[in-house]
């Protein structure tokens, strides 16, 4: 033993367990009046909203509620889902936040498979919620029901499910909890399920290390400096809201909660509570471009943005900046917290046209500050891709803010984290300044008479066609090639085309050999959260 | 085991051990060409530094340097200083920074406690080191020397004292050294001495872990934003300058180095280099402040001061941000990485007029978001004191930014960590807004009847007579009281006062029972980095 260990061991004094919850506590002793959460009229401040928190995790406690017990919830960004983000931690349980749109089988399924023992669901979803409890093979579930009544009749007019309110809940607990940090950092603090597009839904275990250094991670790297205004669309149910609940007590922050999130709500809160930060797909970027004038509210702040969840088409980034937002994009996936790769500006990039720009900045990025590793590397043999912009591999990640793996499911978790990094299953190149791009999903990649075919290149040259609504391009077997592209094409309402012009259009930009052979004309089928299902298309050809 | 632990644990991919040396590693991936240092004409690229770092390792394990090996350097803020920052723990060694102003006794005692095994040493400091190495008691230690040729004479004219010049020294490392990241986060990282107004020194050591975790949040707290320039004023041997070079490599920052600080440097660095960010004692803001007409220089842009070392007077504080710079006083020790504390603004402070204000952030302040404790507390019993702003404690502190211990000094150690609190030594009240405020030194505070009285307290007083230039407030013994105060004055240049004057000018001020009993004038005793030495003072009454 070196002279650097003896007597210079680890105590209460100079160790502490990393958890989020940290930056609450402390945030409540330096902010208590600052607003946390403002949700229409109702409004927190840290004080009032950590009150809360520690009603809930005591009202927990009363039910036996503790470590590795499982709390789950089903509800939109309301103050309730903010409060349980921190609240059920600190009964030292895991928060299982699910996917409000889900339809009953799989609420059924993530329920069971969870072991919940208890769920604290919003009215408007009662409907599914209600069959997903009747599926359910056990009645020992603890059901409080939560009821908005700034939801209108969506939520007052809907069966309550359980047995009782969740403000009568919270009335069963006591804001005098002594609660502690986790007793090991390594402690489970969320289990979100992936939505998965085939089979059942996979669950993602998170730690509070990880949920520490990513709630720090953003607040230095976005930067959010002090007392951000985040107006929170990312769902909380999605990978936690990629951590920003957490992040936003490192700085004190205010969130203001948007249930309906449209055009005309979006501005209404930029402009009424200042907003300087949000996140949101890209699909949220078109509905503030494709508001009108009568939606749209001026502003003459910085509004930071993170888009994630689908490359941004070059011409909704373009756009969006011109309206005054100050747009990165970001990338990850709920097994990594969400982002860990940005595409983080370059002062070369200040002299580009806008076109140049937006492409540039439509590539996923570089690792944030945080995220140990980052590498494109063919995914048996585990080389690196050389960094040429074309040699197509899978987006590897590893580090502290990688999930501990998938609950109750070894052999998922043991291929997700084959050869020591996290396989995502995206398919990318690096470019030669370091910037790795999406090309595809491993599964989607369309391999023909030995050449790669990104679905994701072909799609983009669809969607320039001026016919073209949405697109998906999946292979379809081929006796000569072995695979060949078959392209899926919804049509904007009035419009027509037909299979030989699509083809044609293809040609124009795309090698022979990447062009759809087939082009089918229909609606496509989406998932719950709006992704297309190429595996329902891939059934059809 | 539960099932959240099953199949679950750490492995390559979702777990890596926390060290501040990943951020340099991002930083040069994601930021090759941006500036790190510029030194009057010397700039390297962060790249360009990397580079040098990987050489100073790769040297250092030539040479048998490893893990817990230590490597001392004596130099000020020069880009050999800043690289050997991230170059000796790339090596896995611990960087043992020595304050230049320190006599060869000193130098001596602390280049055999710590069992340095190298000394890099730049050569202005040759007179003090060479003495040093004479007494000091073992044969063993490579010497290498810096040659600054920038500083001319004081350097290029004085003794080297080791083997090689650092330049050659870099040429026998190799830049494609495959290092890696600690085998654990609590490795040593840093070992550095406090000046220790009594006795020997002790050697705080830090570790990777700590200084990641502050590394990150100085980045978040402060904030850094992207690409900050920062003047780096502290001395990198003081508290490793107060983790700011790690915390650079976290926003690919550019330090701009200063060696010789004063006012006609600091302002021409602001000027040229767009200076956003600096940390520096009051001393510093007062230079600023006193600089002659032909001294300033003007600038329209938001620079951020983080100031430390003594409560910064409210006349200082109310002139700097008149000149347009945005101060914040933080408070920290060796012991805590630096900054643990801040006097973090509230928005109820803006209509303070400027002097309430700068009394109100003349307070040490809160707890930032990465100090998990923080209580004022009696030194005994471990109660926390009322917040009330006028019942004494001591300032204690705990969580992952408080040090491993003092290094072979387990009696030390023990004693500061006792009842699971760093003990700072540091006496305070806590105001009703949660906010401390230093009122002394433990071993300053005078006993009178029963009474404590701050010297600070009396010594504020003392400071605010037209003839004092500087002040120290002792303890007498006293037959009747224990203890009085006995006041040491160090008058300005050409002004005249005597001992009833300024006990009229106290009582004026104080209660009766806090003013001097006596009054001595001389000039007062200082150490190597500026702090007036009490305890010679104690050793005159």
């Amino acid at each position: 033993m070196s002279e650097f260990d003896i007597g210079l061991e680890q105590n209460p004094a100079n160790f502490e367990q990393l958890s989020p919850l940290t930056f609450l506590k402390r945030c409540v002793d330096v902010y208590p009046d600052h607003p946390a959460v403002i949700y229409r009229t109702r409004r927190y401040s840290w004080k009032e909203m950590y009150t809360r928190a520690l009603q809930l995790a005591s009202a927990l406690q009363a039910r036996g509620i503790g470590k590795n017990d499982v709390v789950s919830i089903i509800a939109p960004n309301i103050p309730e889902m903010f409060e349980a983000t921190f609240g059920v931690p600190m009964a030292g349980a895991v928060l299982n936040p699910i996917n409000t749109r889900l339809d009953p089988a799989t609420i059924a399924y993530i329920l069971d498979h969870s072991r919940a023992k208890v769920l604290i669901t919003d009215t408007e979803f009662s409907p599914a919620v209600k069959e997903a409890l009747v599926r359910l093979s056990r009645d020992d579930l603890i059901v409080v029901d939560i009821v908005d009544v700034q939801n209108g009749n969506a939520s007052t007019q809907s069966d309550t499910l359980g047995e009782m309110d969740y403000e009568a809940f919270l009335e069963t607990g006591n804001d005098g909890l002594n609660w502690s940090l986790p007793d090991d950092e390594w402690n489970a603090i969320s289990l979100n399920y992936t939505s998965g597009s085939t089979g059942n839904p996979k669950g993602v275990v998170c730690h509070h290390r990880g949920a520490y250094i990513m709630a720090q991670g953003i607040a230095a790297a976005w930067p959010f400096g002090l007392h951000p205004v985040h107006m929170y669309i990312v769902p909380l149910f999605h990978c936690n809201g990629w951590c920003h609940a957490w992040s936003l007590a490192v700085c004190g922050g205010t969130s203001v909660l948007v249930r309906n999130i449209n055009a005309a709500n979006m501005y209404a809160a930029i402009a009424e509570h200042r907003v300087s930060h949000f996140g949101g797909a890209p699909i949220v970027l078109s509905m503030l471009i494709n508001a009108t004038d009568n939606e749209k509210k001026p502003f003459d702040w910085p509004v930071h943005v993170y888009t994630a969840g689908a490359p941004p088409p070059s011409a909704v980034l373009e756009a969006i900046e011109a309206l005054g937002f100050s747009v990165t994009h970001v990338y990850g996936l709920t097994e990594t917290y969400g982002h860990v790769v940005e595409c983080a500006s370059q002062p070369g990039w200040a002299g580009l046209d806008m076109e140049s720009l937006a492409n540039i900045k439509a590539r996923q990025g570089v690792r944030y500050a945080n995220t140990e590793g980052l590498m494109v590397a063919d995914s048996e043999t585990m080389q690196p891709v050389p960094g040429d912009g074309k040699t197509i591999g899978e987006i590897m990640i590893r580090g502290n803010t990688v999930m501990k793996g998938y609950f109750r499911n070894r052999e998922s978790t043991d291929e997700a984290f084959r050869g020591g990094w996290f396989h995502t299953g995206d398919l990318a190149v690096q470019h030669p300044d370091g910037y790795v791009q999406i090309k595809d999903r491993l599964k989607d990649i369309i391999i023909s008479g030995g050449e790669n075919i990104s679905s994701i290149e072909v799609e983009n040259i669809l969607y320039k066609h001026p016919a073209v609504a949405a697109a998906a391009v999946v292979a379809k077997g081929d006796e000569k090639w072995g695979e060949v592209p078959c392209a899926f094409i919804e049509l904007k309402a009035g419009v027509e085309t037909g299979e030989a012009e699509i083809i044609a259009h293809c040609r124009e930009h795309l090698a022979n050999f990447k062009c759809p052979k087939e082009v089918r004309f229909q609606e496509l089928p989406k998932t719950s959260t709006g992704k297309i299902q190429k595996f329902v298309l891939r059934g059809l050809v």
